[in-house]
């Protein structure tokens, strides 16, 4: 009884607006605080941005506390993505790093705080999801593509290597270098470089560009005939929800009931048609 | 009485084709002049540029009083955002530029007088209000992009400063510096530079380029869909305003009508279907 | 009767299946002689080379006489605008070029001939046919980019003109320097030059590529909704005029007639709905 | 007699899912090790990876054997485009490359291999398919987008091969440079050497642009349109399908039929619309 009467009592801190904007308005700060750190602070600012991190790192344990402590089951709790998620990133965020070596580790951490913006904002999420949701659909394409740059890796590393290690010394960073070429940034550089050797390996780049660029096109289009679909199907079911429109069918159960109640002996006149 | 007949005359000037084509003639030339003193002119024209500034300075002011004497309620005159915009650009590109300080001040608020160009053709202020009218639906996946690009900024520029501080110095240089890689500008550059101390910070650049293309590919896609949903709903209004075309409800009605007016004792051989 | 028998033989030259392929195969050729006299060629070759263009030009002459004379009524030859291109194309690639002051303008415009292909291939036609159609369109979007693209060029060459003339020098150089800046290419290096002298000027750059994204964005946007428009309206007129199928009004007329026909006085028992 | 049930007992083995199972691990073992061969790897692991190799290869022809012989007409077996696919990456994969000048080709030809993955999984097969189906209708833009780049190449290599020849030699590098310029890969840098010479060069570079960019859109447009008929064909052919929904005409004939057995002596109350 006791038990519940405490669940209840954070169940209505939790579900509170001034409670709500008050943990949105930390997280905005604690991304703030990691943006200031960037700066270079004077020492006093930087006991200041030290005690701040404690206290935000403070207020986040004791916020998702409350939040698995109104839960009425605690196994719900860690049914949901997102309180894994809240969870993971405070508690993580609170790895002490007072030596040297783990401070920028520390730091970095911290920024990840940010992200909760995302699992506190309805809309983000709905975002984030839609674009995991999206991720298996162009899956296929994504392997077809990989298989292209695999591919064009290996050539590449085959033939290029003794012409620049750099760019074409194994697979890995050939890959690297395709995917340079595929976003165009001094590509031609990279082509003039072994045309001096190959005079002909601007078919390998060019064919290259053509085939990436044509997978990329499949996959926007696949998004977008998939999106489409989407939104057609979701337009009929509004439609047919909202507007109680009969169907062509039910009219034609209709007529065929209005038909058989008619004296039938007239049926010889039928239109010829 | 002989306000009234003066608020009328004025309406008659506004109104007047030959008006309104001197206006937009006198706007174009504003917008000439601004260009020919990007190039070095020689004296005597100079004078002549500051003559025609002063012209245009006053006819523009004249416009507007015009404009405003021939609203009926002179209360109405403000209550347009256009009539705020244009009286807005007049004044302030009166605004006196003697002395060399402010010369460079007052050649750049003068620009902003081919705006006015935007006021006067109703197609561009249509344009204008449809972009405005798409930021605020485009709201979130801003916020979620700029997420994208905060952290990947505090996470560069605690990583990178020692590297390049010129590049990752602080968290407002990261951000620029990660819109330049988002645009593919010499990206593999700062990639290099990086990667000789983190080999592996292609994983840095090669995620946010991945992220930010979906982000970007997920606002073009709402912005599709929003569009076509706004077109599909302008084509079925339309169709249904022209054609005068009866709902499927309506013909349903129609036949319960007719069935109605038929005797029920057929009711017996209906259709078991 | 002497002059009709004439035409009439020119026309069944024309219209000849053998003379077409003949006149696109020296279309062809002529375009693959314009290719190999951009390659260093040997003097026996060059002068082949000047008998074949003659050749050419002679035969293209022959070409146009002989659809002209095929016409019934003369002046309809010029009422289509591809006769004319076509014309304009041969008389204009004529021009004899002995001296060597006109040699590259006569080389320059027997390039255009390979535009011929354009006007006797009937899909290449109705393609720039389309681009054509859809310029007009575009004009206000364009119209609206040309005043951002303007102000910009404006604001540049007057702020950046004294740290590097040959980028902002006047407007028309600056509208360059911005069209580059749109394409991405180089545009940080244009950016840190002038972030030297005034640190703020990124916001520039970011708010110009902002603006014209997005009015391209509306330009695609814009297209590709007209597009859609036209394949609705086409697939909704061919699949009214395939089908025959009646419309909701046909319907909706014959239930009426049919209840004309009904006995009035059962119209109390109308369902209350 | 005999050969027919070894042919159905090889046609068990192909239809083994254990079997698919393992020539997959095989294909993704070989594209591995292809990629394992660009890095310098030390003499054991080199002689190993030369026997996994021949392995690899006497597997491959194996698994193509068993495939041929569990065909019960041997001669659709190559009626397969797949088959003949698989069968020529096999065979060609099989060169011996002992000798060094040979060896660059064995390990390139091998690295085919990794394309019998598309063969084998039937949604990258789809996927290849429908890249291929799309080529032909993209046909007329595509040539008309090689006729303004022939065009513009001619134009560069007469105009420009005495300003850089490594970049407007002939019409083939002129073709390579508009390709690069398309791409924006430092673009103006090309642009800038031409101005030097022709100030108003930078017209034929604007207009190259314009002209690529309108067709490529027209091309997307084409795609996008062509995607989007067959998309509401199919949701079309779907719906009636499935919902056996009766059409207007079906309503249509109905009532006619209803409206012939009512007398017809009261037609001359028909409303008078």
């Amino acid at each position: 009884m006791h038990a519940e009467a405490l669940q209840s009592r954070f169940e209505t801190i939790r579900s509170n607006k001034l409670f709500e904007t008050f943990v949105i308005t930390v997280i905005v700060f604690s991304a703030l605080l990691v943006g200031a750190k960037t700066y270079d602070i004077p020492q006093p600012f930087s006991t200041i941005a030290l005690l701040l991190d404690w206290f935000i790192s403070f207020f986040f344990l004791t916020e998702i506390t409350i939040r698995f402590m109104a839960e009425p089951r605690k196994r719900d709790f860690f049914k949901s993505f997102w309180n894994w998620f809240d969870t993971v990133i405070v508690v993580v965020s609170m790895i002490p790093a007072d030596n040297t070596d783990l401070a920028v580790i520390g730091r970095l951490v911290r920024v990840f705080r940010v992200l909760r913006m995302i699992s506190f904002i309805p809309e983000l999420r709905i975002l984030l999801v839609s674009l995991v949701k999206a991720l298996p659909q162009l899956g296929y394409v994504m392997l077809l593509m990989f298989i292209i740059f695999y591919i064009y890796a290996a050539i590449g590393s085959t033939l290029f290597e003794s012409i620049n290690p750099t760019l074409w010394g194994d697979i890995s960073i050939s890959l690297l270098t395709l995917f340079r070429v595929m976003t165009f940034e001094d590509w031609t550089d990279v082509m003039y470089e072994t045309m001096a050797v190959y005079p002909l390996s601007w078919v390998f780049y060019l064919s290259f560009i053509f085939f990436t660029a044509f997978a990329f096109l499949n996959m926007v289009i696949g998004i977008v005939v998939n999106v489409m679909e989407q939104e057609n199907a979701k337009a009929r079911a509004a439609e047919a929800e909202q507007n109680h429109e009969p169907t062509l069918a039910d009219i034609m159960q209709e007529i065929q009931q209005l038909k058989a109640r008619l004296p039938a002996d007239k049926a010889v006149s039928e239109p010829k048609r």
